[in-house]
C-alpha cells in the first residue's frame, strides 16, 4: 500500500471502528491544525458511511502557548464561548466524537502548570454533558493519533523533520493494523482475542493482584466484588461496538479505591498536557497516595494529586504484555494513547463503570460504594517492564500467576 | 525586507492600523486554515500590543464544500453550534475582529446557490449583535487578505503552486504598502490624502452622480441630502482610528436608495460566496434592480437580489481611480476586496450609516427614511472602465466632472 492508501484506509478504520458511525449521525472532528489532510479524510469517509454533518474544532499548539503566557490564571481558568455550548448540544443529539492528537510533548514547557490545570477544571465543569456522554456509553467515540511535525521530532531527535513525521506516520501506522490488507478485519481478530483473556480474568474472579519488579514497584492492588474486566472495545448505550482507543493493546478494570498498599515506580515518563515529568513514583496507603516523589515534574504531580478530593485514588489497572507491537517497537510515544499500550499501568482518578455489573446503572454515589473512584481526573502512568511479576490473589488465599516477566503467564489464552 | 520580515510588518500594521488594539481587549480572528503561520503572527502582534486573549475562528474550503455536498439545505440553514455565542459574546465584550481571508475563487463552484444563502442568512440573523458592532462601529474591524494555495493558482493559474504563492504575497504586500519602510507611516500618509478628497466632495454636495462609459453603463444615482463621503479607515465608537479594509483606495458613500435610473454594466466578475459570475448588468427603476441578465451565474446573481425585500436596491457607491496601486498592478484578485479598489463600484444591499450626519444614531427605520438602504446583503460589483466618466449634478443643476477617463478630475486634490 503507498502512503496514501494507508492515510484513507486509517480513516475509513477511525470512522468505522473507532466511532463506528451509522447513517443521519453527527459527527465532531476534534484536531489540532498541522493534521488538517487527514481530518479532511476522516470527513470524507464519515459522510461516506452516511454522517449527516461533520463539526471540526481546531487547536494550535502554539496559540494554545501564546495564551498561556499572556493570560492570566482566571482567564485560563474560563472557556472559550461557545466551545462548551457545541460540544454539549453535539453530544447530546448523540453524535459521534473522534478525537486526534498530535500533540509536541515540550509544548507547555516551563508554563506554570496551574494555568492548564485551571483550563481542564473548567472545561470538565462547563461540558460536563459532553464528557458523561462519553463515559456512559450514550456515544460513540474515539481517540486516535496523527503525525505532526513537532511530536514527529521529539519521538525522532536525530531526523530531519520530513523523515521523521513519514516515519512516525509508518509508527502509527503499524500500531494500528493499517498497512498490510484489511484493517476492520485486522480488528475484529484484534476483538476476539482480548474477549478470552478478559474471559479467563472474569472466570478467576480475583480479589486483588500482587505487583512486583526489581525498579522497586511492590504493591497490592485490590479490586472490587465480582470485578469485570474489559479490553479491546465495548458497546455504546445503542449496542454499537467501537474502540475508544486506536491502537489499544490493554485489558483493563478499575481497582477497589480503598485498597492500595505499597509503593509503584513509574517506568516511563509522564507527558501531562505538554509537561513532562520524570523518574516519579507513589506510596499508596488504604487506597490514597500518601507520597510521591519525581526527579523532574514534581510540581506537575502535585497539581494532578490536588485536582479533586479522589484524584488521589487509583481508578484504573491495565494489564499489557512486554510482546505487544508497540512495546516491541521500543519507541517512546510521549503520548499515553501510545505508550499505555506499550505498558502495564494505572491511572489516577476516575475508574469505569464497566468495572462492576449494572455499573453504567448506577450515580456517583453507587459506584463509590462499589469502590469505583470518581474524579474529574484520569491520568495514565506506567509501571511495567520487562521483569514485571503479577499474582493474583483468590477469594479462597489461592495465588495465580498473571504476569511473568512482563508478558501473560502460561495457560492465559488470547 | 526578506520575505519573514514583510510578513511580520504586515501582522504588526493588521493590529495595529487595521484592528487598533488597545490593551486589556480581546482579539477573534476568523482564518482559513491554510494562513496558520500569518495567524500565528498576528496573534504574536496582538499580544504584543497588549490583547487580553486571543481567540481563533478556523474554516476551511474543502470542509465547507464537503458540508455543502452532503447536507440538506435545511441543515444548511443553520448556524453551527456556539458560533453564534461565540461571536456575540465578544463582539458585546468589545473584542476587536480581524478577518482574514484566502478563498479558492471556485470553490463552490456547482453548489446549489440557495445553500450557501440559507446559510448567510441564518449567519446574520443568529450573529445579528456581532454584526452590528462592527457595522455602527462599537468595536474596530478589519478585512485583510494573506496567500493560500488555491487562491493563489487561481490568480497565477500558469505557474507552480510555490511560485504562485509567493508571487501573490507579494502582490498583497504591495496593495497594503508593506516592504519599503515604516508601513504605520505609509498609512498615516494615506489616511491624509483620503481626507482631502472626502473634504472636496463633502463641499460639493452633489445630489447625484452620472456615470457613462463605452461598456453600456449609463446611469444616474441620487444621493441623500447632505451626504457624507468617507473612506481611509473610520473612527469607531471610543475613538479609535482602524481601517476596516486592507487594501482600501475608495472614497465611498451610499446612494439614495429609490433614486437610480438607467443601466450599469459590470466591468469585472463577481466571487460571491465562492460562485463566479460574468459580464452581467442591472437596469434600475426608481432605485430597484427592474431587469438583470449574466453571460455565467444568473441564478447566483437571483439569489441575492431575492435574498430580502431590500436586496435590490443600491447600498453603496464608490469612487476608485484607474491609476490606484491596484489597478496599475493589473491583476485580477477573485477577491472584492481587492478587486472593488481597482475599480469604481456600487454595492447592492446595505448602505452606511456615515452617509448622513448622525447617521450612527438612526435605527433601521430612521436610515430608511433619510434613503440609506437596509438589508442584510452588502455585495460589491464593479463598473470602473478606463473611460469611465462621473459628472456631480449639483442642486442648482450645475455638472461638476468628479471623474475623466477613470479617473480624479484635474483639480481634485489628493
Amino acid at each position: 500500500m503507498t502512503f496514501e492508501e494507508k492515510l484513507r484506509e486509517y480513516a475509513r478504520l477511525a470512522v468505522r471502528a473507532g466511532i463506528a458511525v451509522r447513517p443521519g449521525q453527527e459527527v465532531l472532528i476534534l484536531a489540532p491544525l498541522e493534521t488538517a489532510p487527514f481530518v479532511r479524510l476522516c470527513a470524507r469517509e464519515a459522510y461516506a458511511a452516511g454522517a449527516k454533518d461533520v463539526v471540526v474544532e481546531w487547536s494550535d499548539d502554539e496559540l494554545t502557548r501564546l495564551h498561556y503566557d499572556h493570560t492570566d490564571a482566571e482567564a485560563c481558568g474560563r472557556c472559550p464561548d461557545g466551545l462548551a455550548q457545541r460540544r454539549n448540544a453535539l453530544a447530546e443529539r448523540g453524535a459521534a466524537i473522534l478525537s486526534i492528537r498530535s500533540q509536541d510533548p515540550a509544548a507547555l514547557a516551563g508554563v506554570d502548570a496551574a494555568k492548564p490545570a485551571a483550563y481542564i477544571k473548567a472545561l470538565h465543569a462547563e461540558c460536563a454533558p459532553f464528557y458523561k456522554a462519553q463515559r456512559s456509553g450514550a456515544v460513540c467515540w474515539s481517540i486516535i493519533g496523527a503525525a505532526g511535525p513537532a511530536w514527529a521530532k521529539a519521538v525522532f531527535p536525530g531526523l530531519p523533520e520530513d523523515e521523521a513525521v513519514a516515519r512516525l506516520w509508518e509508527a502509527i501506522f503499524k500500531t494500528v493494523r493499517v498497512g498490510e490488507g484489511d484493517a476492520l478485519a485486522a480488528w475484529q481478530a484484534h476483538r476476539r482475542s482480548f474477549e478470552k483473556r478478559i474471559a479467563w480474568l472474569n472466570a478467576q474472579n480475583f480479589t486483588a493482584l500482587h505487583y512486583q519488579n526489581a525498579l522497586g514497584t511492590d504493591i497490592t492492588v485490590g479490586l472490587p466484588e465480582n470485578v469485570r474486566w474489559a479490553g479491546g472495545g465495548s458497546a455504546a448505550a445503542d449496542g454499537r461496538w467501537h474502540f475508544a482507543n486506536m491502537p489499544t493493546e490493554e485489558v483493563f478494570t478499575s481497582p477497589d479505591r480503598l485498597r492500595a498498599e505499597g509503593t509503584v515506580v513509574a517506568s516511563m515518563p509522564l507527558n501531562y498536557s505538554g509537561s513532562l515529568v520524570r523518574d516519579f513514583r507513589f506510596t499508596f496507603h488504604e487506597g490514597r497516595v500518601v507520597d510521591f516523589d519525581a526527579k523532574e515534574g514534581r510540581e506537575v504531580l502535585r497539581g494532578i494529586l490536588d485536582e479533586d478530593d479522589n484524584a488521589r485514588y487509583l481508578g484504573e489497572c491495565a494489564l499489557v504484555p512486554a510482546t505487544s507491537p508497540i512495546s516491541e517497537m521500543g519507541l517512546l510515544f510521549y503520548d499515553t494513547l501510545y505508550d499505555e499500550n506499550a505498558s502495564c499501568h494505572f491511572a489516577l482518578g476516575r475508574g469505569f463503570v464497566s468495572a462492576v455489573e449494572g455499573g453504567s446503572q448506577l450515580d456517583e454515589q453507587g459506584l463509590l460504594a462499589k469502590g469505583i473512584n470518581q474524579s474529574d481526573v484520569h491520568v495514565d502512568f506506567m509501571l511495567g517492564t520487562k521483569d514485571l511479576a503479577i499474582t493474583g490473589v483468590c477469594a479462597d488465599g489461592r495465588r495465580v500467576p498473571v504476569f511473568v516477566n512482563g508478558n501473560w503467564a502460561e495457560g492465559v489464552e488470547g
